[in-house]
Parts: structure tokens; sequence; C-alpha cells
């Protein structure tokens, strides 16, 4: 008798009319009626990432999108420059060094962002092939300015690589404008879907590295997936019910437009840190990403009770800190299919928690802030 | 994009496990594994009434329900006392006509609800052989004390007739424990399920008024309900995918036990009975419903923008006022699968909603009410 409600940063909830159509049967992969839709699929997906580019789908999770990109298409002779400001960064150096990149990482403090300046700083000795950066770093619930950076990388002949895993359809990102080479996402967040899905937005300038590389891998080969691409096809069985599910998704979306989208986002991101600072919680982050945001947990309330006691008693599943906030910060998601109303339910939860928790919490200060800021929600 | 809530005193929300249940493959009625499963859902429906008595399923509105009860159990030959305190209790009283029943009508003025006192000294004549009364009357979001009226109908000759459709379930309800003869109720309410379902709990005394009438019908004729059961089998074709839905339905509120269901409920109505107060707005009733809250809307604001707007906008389905109170009351179900945090959003809904219509509304008083009251949620 208690309602589920995913506010994690990926799993997030899935609209019960995707949910439907995933439950539709099967059907066959190679048949024009797939490729009919997989075409309209793509299509979204391009409007979606503001992109004229291809944009590649693998049955797989964003790590391996982001894999294939890294493997594929960063030059073998010259250096790659991968900022490491949380969890993914550090899975993108990690990954680089698999495929025996030449690796410079740049290790940010945890909670700021790779800076613009620094690209550029870097870039300017003319040896680097591609830049990896994360948009929206979910571990910290940071954000980069990727407008900036794309503009530094896109003067120079190194492509840009971003983890747009929780910032595809959650923060503003226009591929193409900002010079965005590679773009990488999931569909475990804002597409509203289960996990299953990979999505890699690939520029020509790009896909000249990836055509100068002999591919290190076979699933993840990003050539296949282009020559299918032009058929409509994949290279491989296709993930058919999720993509299926894909296509209600992107019309969803569509129906309100990928602004509208960003905009609501923004409001519950800023209406989540007002009912922080009104409860007295400190927001985690120089630079807090939409998507996301990290609040650090008050003295004498641990992560073990705290978390446990919102899902059991409300429902409502958030996330934990990671590495160096474990056990000490909550993680709430804005992405997806999360509204208003229950952003304001959520924030209820957490006085009742905290509270309960022994924290001194005037019950109601933070759902007043948040519904003053949720006003303006269209 | 808009997640559609009902916050309607019927149909209510129906939870993600009820709807998968009713998906799946529907199975024959005349077979055994149908009969074990009417079982079941039978004992947890006497259960859930707290009858030792018979509860009949019939596949219909919980109007068939109650028409079954006044044709098949009130005697021809004595008065029929009906209070009408509202839509439904017209409604009693236009059925027991139909039927050629010599009816006493106590007309209440809407928001008030029949008194025992009143019951006592009409049956204190000898004259009648039933009383009928609306436990909870939806219309007017009042509650009578049906405990007292059963008290006082149980040391005559006469059977009280409940509409308890809108209690069931919501409200304390000790059917043998009050005296309660006949129970009506209805599956789309507290029950948590799709509207399709009667039931129609039957004391002994009652079956004694049934069976010394000539059934007047035959679809409704109680007997041949009663008959069946006694082979755990419905006379007519049982609607299954309902069925199996209230199987899970029961399940699920049998786990957290009735008088939790009951405390949630009440907390529920008076979280938004203390909103209303908190924004200046005037809760209908003398008697409030726990199941459901009749607020008036605030000079200057129409029913006909108020309503489409916040469903429009936030996806929150309320009713609104009928006959007298059209266009001047909004109705609020705290019935089934309805939860403290979502009550909290819709506070937050109804707030901008007053706001935008031109209200002066102080963003955050009324969901602080609801907070704090809802604060003892468990």
């Amino acid at each position: 008798m208690i309602k589920q409600r995913l506010f994690t940063p990926g799993p997030t909830e899935v609209p019960p009319e995707v949910l439907i159509e995933m439950a539709r049967p099967v059907f066959h992969h190679r048949t024009e009626r797939f490729r009919k839709m997989f075409g309209e699929v793509t299509a979204g997906l391009k409007k979606l990432l503001m992109t004229a580019g291809d944009v590649l789908t693998i049955a797989g999770s964003g790590t391996a999108g982001m894999e294939a990109a890294i493997a594929c298409a960063c030059p073998r002779d010259r250096k790659v420059l991968v900022s490491n400001g949380g969890k993914f960064g550090e899975r993108w150096v990690k990954i680089a060094k698999v495929y025996g990149l030449q690796v410079d990482e740049v290790q940010l403090e945890w909670g700021t962002a790779l800076q613009a300046d620094t690209v550029a700083e870097k870039l300017s000795s003319g040896d680097y092939g591609a830049v990896i950066t994360v948009h929206s770093e979910t571990s910290t619930a940071t954000a980069c300015d990727l407008e900036a950076i794309g503009k530094v990388v896109a003067k120079t002949d190194a492509i840009l690589i971003a983890d747009c895993i929780t910032s595809a359809g959650t923060l503003p990102l226009r591929t193409d404008e900002w010079g965005v080479d590679i773009v990488g996402a999931g569909s475990q967040k804002a597409l509203m879907l289960p996990p299953g899905l990979a999505f890699v937005a690939v520029s020509e300038k790009a896909w000249k590295n990836i055509d100068a590389i002999t591919p290190p891998a076979f699933y993840l080969d990003l050539k296949a997936y282009r020559k299918s691409l032009a058929k409509n096809d994949t290279p491989y069985t296709a993930a058919v019910s999720l993509i299926r599910g894909l296509k209600v998704a992107l019309e969803m979306i569509g129906e309100i437009g990928i602004e509208t989208v960003w905009a609501r986002t923004a409001l519950l991101a800023a209406a989540t840190r007002a009912a922080a600072e009104a409860l007295g919680l400190k927001v985690f982050s120089s630079q807090p990403s939409d998507s996301v945001t990290c609040i650090l947990l008050p003295e004498g309330v641990t992560d073990e009770q705290f978390r446990p006691a919102l899902r059991d008693r409300f429902g409502c599943s958030i996330a934990g800190g990671q590495n160096e906030l474990k056990g000490k910060a909550i993680r709430i998601s804005h992405m997806g299919y999360v509204e208003s109303l229950e952003t304001i339910g959520l924030i209820a939860a957490i006085e009742y928690t905290l509270a309960e928790a022994g924290a001194d919490v005037k019950i109601g200060a933070g759902v007043t802030a948040a519904a003053k800021v949720l006003k303006d929600w269209r």
C-alpha cells in the first residue's frame, strides 16, 4: 500500500504509456515494420539532441555508448584530455587506459567542473586529439559549461566527446551549435525508459577520426552502427521493446517540446535547492546541475537510517553519496517523468524523515519554499 | 507529460499491482480455479466489512447492489424510512418508489446527516419494516453516525440498509457489531478497482425479510446470489478480471490492516480540512465525512475555470458540486490508493490554481497546514 516513486538519478520513473507500449508483443527486428519505427526514433533523437549528424542506438547501458566513442574516435598518436570530477569522469579515464590511449587526466575537486579556460590552455599545445568531459557529473550533481568548452574545442582539430547521460533531455544541450562532436546518452534518464539503450551522436569531424582508426572492438564498433543506420537498421539484434517504448517517450517529449522540459527540470532543481536552504541544509557543488541535486545530510542523521526510512515509509527512492560523499549526502533526480507536485511531496517526506531522525526541522518550511518556486511550473 | 491523478470520489486510483492482475488472460468462471478465487475474495470481503454474514458480489455498479437490497429486503406491508440528505439519498427514495414501497422520506438539509434520535422516534410507532440511510453521502461529503443508528434499529424488528458505497474501507464500519443488516458497497472506491462490482452484505435478520418476499426482479434477486455463494459461485457470468483484481486489492489492504486504512483516510481528510482553513476556505457539511471533503470555492472563482485548470495543468481530477452546490464547491476524495505526499501535492496545485484565478492565496499556507497534520501518517 505504499506507492513506489523513483527520484534516483537513473533509473527514473517510466510513464504508464511507455510501460504499456513495451508490454506489447515483440516483433522481429529484420522487418519493414521495425525499420520504419527505427527511422522515426532516430529522427526523434536527432531533434532531441539538436544535431543533423548521425545518432546511433546501441543495445547496452550508457557506459557502452561512451566506451564505443572513446575506443573508436580517439586518435592513438595524440593525447586525450579527460576531466575527472567524480565517479563518471573516473570511469572514462579507466576506459581510455584500457584502450591504451595517452591520457592526460584533469583531476578536479569534487563538486567543481571542468572550465573552458583549462581546456583552451591545454589544447593550445596542439598535442590533443580529443577532449572527454562529463556534462552533468551525477556523482557530484555538478554541471560544466559544455557550450563554452565546445566553442573552445571547435576551434582546434581535436574532437569533444561529452558524457551527456544525465544531461541529454534535461539540461540545455545544442549539440551542433555548441560543437559537441560526440554525445553519449542513455535510455534510463530523461528519456523515461528502463535501462538498456545507449545513444551516440557523432559529428562529421568525429567520423573522420573514427574512419582513420582500425576498430579496436566488434560490438562497439561505431562504423557498424553507421552502416546499418543508413538502412534504418541495427547491426546486431535490436532491443525491439525498448525501442518501441522510446518512440512513445519521444512523442511525449515532443508534445511539450524539449525547451519546456529543460525549463521544468531547472525549476524542480531550483525548488529543491530552495527547500534545502529553508531547512538549513547545504547543497553540495559549486556548479550545481539541474538534473540532480546533492544535499549534505545534517549532523547526526546517517544515510543508513535516512534513505531506508524514506523508502519504506513513503515509497520515495533517492540516491546516496558516492566515494567521499558516501554516507554523508543524498541525491535527488529531476530528470524525466517527475513533476512539481510530487517534488513537493518528496520535500514533505524528507522533512518528516529528518524530524524522525532527530534533526531540528520546521515542518512546512521546505515545502513552502519549494511550492513558491514551483508556482511558475508550466 | 502530465501525470493523471484521480482525487474523485469514485472512480479512484487503481494500484499498478491491480491493473496488471486484471490485464492477465481471462479464464472461465465455471471452473474450480474461479470458485477457489471467489471463495477467497468473499472471505476477504467479510473481514473487510466485519461481518460473519453473507457478502454477495454482483456484476454491476453500487446502485445495482443498493437496488437489490431495497427491492428484495423491504417488507411491502410496512413503511420504509428513507433519509435523503443528498444525491444518493434521493436515489434510494426513487428506487423504493419504483418498487411500490411505502416510503417515509426524511428530507435533510444538505450537509446534515440522519440522527439516531430521529430514527428512534420514527421507529417507536412500530410501523416501519426497514430504514435506509447513507453512511457517507458523497454529494455533500457528510457522514452519519451509523453505529448509533444501527443500535437503535437493532432493538426493533425493522432492518437497517446502509449505503456504504463510499464508507466501506474508508470509515470505521463494524457491520455485525453495529447491527447493520444490509451493507451496500462498490468496487471503484476504497477497494481500489475500476467500477463494475457491487457488494451486498446481508444479515440473518435481513434474510428473513428477503425469504418472505417474492423476488420482484431476476438479475437483482439476492436469493439467487446466496444460492450460488454456497458453492463459491455466481448465478450469472462473473466479472472474472475485476474479481481477480479484487483479490489483489484485498490482499494489499490486508497487509496493513483495515484499521490502518481508516486512520490514514481520517488523517488525509483532517489535513485537507486544515489546508482549507489555512487558505480561508470553508468546508461544507456540519458532519464532514472522512471519505471525501467538500470545500466551497471562494467568491470570484468559478468551477468552470477551476477544475479544468487543475486537471489540465496538474493532472489532478477532483469532483465539483452537485445540485444546489453545482458550480460552487469542489470535492476531494481520500479513499483507497491515495497517500499523504500526493495530497500535499494536490493542496499545492489548488493553491496555484486559486492564485491563478485571482484569489488571495498565500502560497505555502495550505501545504504547510496539511504537512503538519500528515506528519503522523503511518
